[in-house]
């Protein structure tokens, strides 16, 4: 099977890798990123720094993977590939888009006669390079084609096809979405565990919460690792960026008039802790010197 | 080692089993509840229906292991314990006791010349049985001298002494302040999916989440069970009972002036689920009206 990787970032090298290691697939990759060159080729096959390049030579029916920022960068590239590609070429968008980008791609690749999987990753890094889970979206027939492919990245039981074009990058967006409000109850949690009248060792506990209780997860191994390795928090500021699926999700619950307050202010939370203006917080503490004198802090 | 049993339901009756099946344990049961008798005497050992049989007959070190309801029924069971026992026994509360009412129990029990452990213990009734996680407060030498039970009842890995009197309990209060978090964000996030626009099959979702992604759990893999064994959702009432560790974690983020926003919602979803009066909801939709003209619906 000829896969050609688009987008060789942290996922793509780590699918590259996964796939080079599996009998049967001849790999070719693009990023415009020339650093990545050498690391490609050295283990994974030909490098290339544009679409021309990349899809110069003729092969049989193509396999492509991209693994690019979701939005603009993404949807260009599906387009850019379309130009490239022959009738019954197969495009994987296999990064974190919009379901709605992805219904539209897979619109505009039916125009060109492209068949289009939208496929929602999840496990990180080390997921792509030793096994993911993958939720997959698109024509049947195709997931069908594709499965070895998907049983070869996947841990055992790794993947689910779930339905017509976008539905797997809405299973992923809502996916992330719990993993938000997860983060954010351990978070919440270890707050008052850090500040509790006793002297919890917080790795410790991360640990023995991982030995047989209720809320044993692949997160709570995260947490107990970062215990490990991160012993000065003040180096570290708390700063929590986002990148998208988490704001979708509160969009979604909100074009369905559904309440999911516990994601919402995880979003929420994401957001204030970037907020250094502090308008909202400064605004609350001058009505309280307005009405009632209380008085307000000023920056140093 | 001789363990008196107090309180045999769910999780004491697992203990018992658990025990039962393990090297050097003499077990003696007690439970109100005369139901309990014949399937305690069968499997584990002597039954008595209160505290003067139970402690009728003279032991060398007496170790007592007490899962009852919290609250009075627990604090009172204490008291009349330590009326029973001698210098040097041990009472553990392995219930979900309050933290500070552990801390209590503790100075009460010193007073009395009794040692006195507070145990935190997750993982449910299968872990009860099979092997749970144990959360260790009280003193450290009694903890040490007891080790190997505890590392009979728990997975391996699975206890952690956590400090002085009161910590274990404290640390089981915040582990369910997480758990109720997470459980709330895995209730959002299916019900987004099940409004949603694709046809998902819940369970086979839970499947693939708990296959490489980033939230794969044990309280994931009871989602992928729920989905399985409960095919009728209109046959079950949404209504979430909570039995104080949430509330608590709540109670003490406020004493400690911490925003835990999350398990807060976690724990406001519970109490509204069950709130039927509605004067809420029923004083927004009448303001609503009042200054708008907004219809409101009757009730039926």
């Amino acid at each position: 099977m000829d896969v050609a990787l688009i987008g060789l970032g942290k996922m793509g090298l780590g699918i590259a890798e996964n796939l080079s290691q599996k009998e049967g697939y001849q790999l070719s990759g693009m990023d415009l990123n020339q650093k990545v060159k050498s690391e490609f080729e050295k283990q994974h096959g030909a490098f290339y720094s544009n679409v021309d390049a990349l899809f110069s030579e003729k092969k049989s029916r193509r396999i492509v993977w991209i693994m690019l920022p979701a939005g603009e960068t993404t949807n260009n590239m599906i387009k850019a590939c379309c130009e490239k590609l022959v009738m019954g070429d197969i495009i994987i968008d296999a990064g974190n888009s919009k379901y709605l980008d992805s219904k539209l791609n897979f619109d505009y690749c039916q125009t060109q006669g492209i068949h289009f999987l939208d496929v929602g990753t999840s496990g990180g890094m080390e997921g792509a390079r030793n096994g993911a889970c993958m939720m997959v979206g698109g024509e049947e027939l195709i997931f069908k084609e594709l499965e070895g492919l998907f049983a070869d990245l996947c841990v055992e039981n790794g993947y689910l096809y779930c339905g017509s074009a976008g539905s797997g990058h809405y299973l992923k967006m809502v996916h992330n979405g719990i993993e938000y409000g997860i983060m954010q109850s351990i978070g919440e949690g270890f707050n008052v565990l850090y500040h509790s009248p006793y002297d919890y060792q917080l790795g410790e506990v991360a640990k023995v919460f991982n030995h047989g209780s209720v809320i044993r997860s692949w997160l709570m191994e995260l947490t107990e690792n970062l215990f490990k390795e991160t012993a000065d928090f003040s180096a570290i500021a708390g700063v929590i960026p986002s990148s998208g699926e988490g704001k979708w999700t509160v969009e979604e619950a909100l074009r369905l008039n559904l309440a999911i307050p516990v994601i919402t202010q995880s979003l929420m939370t994401r957001y204030s802790s970037s907020d250094n203006e502090k308008i909202n917080e400064k605004v609350i503490a001058l009505l309280r010197n307005q009405f009632g004198g209380h008085a307000f802090v000023k920056e140093e």
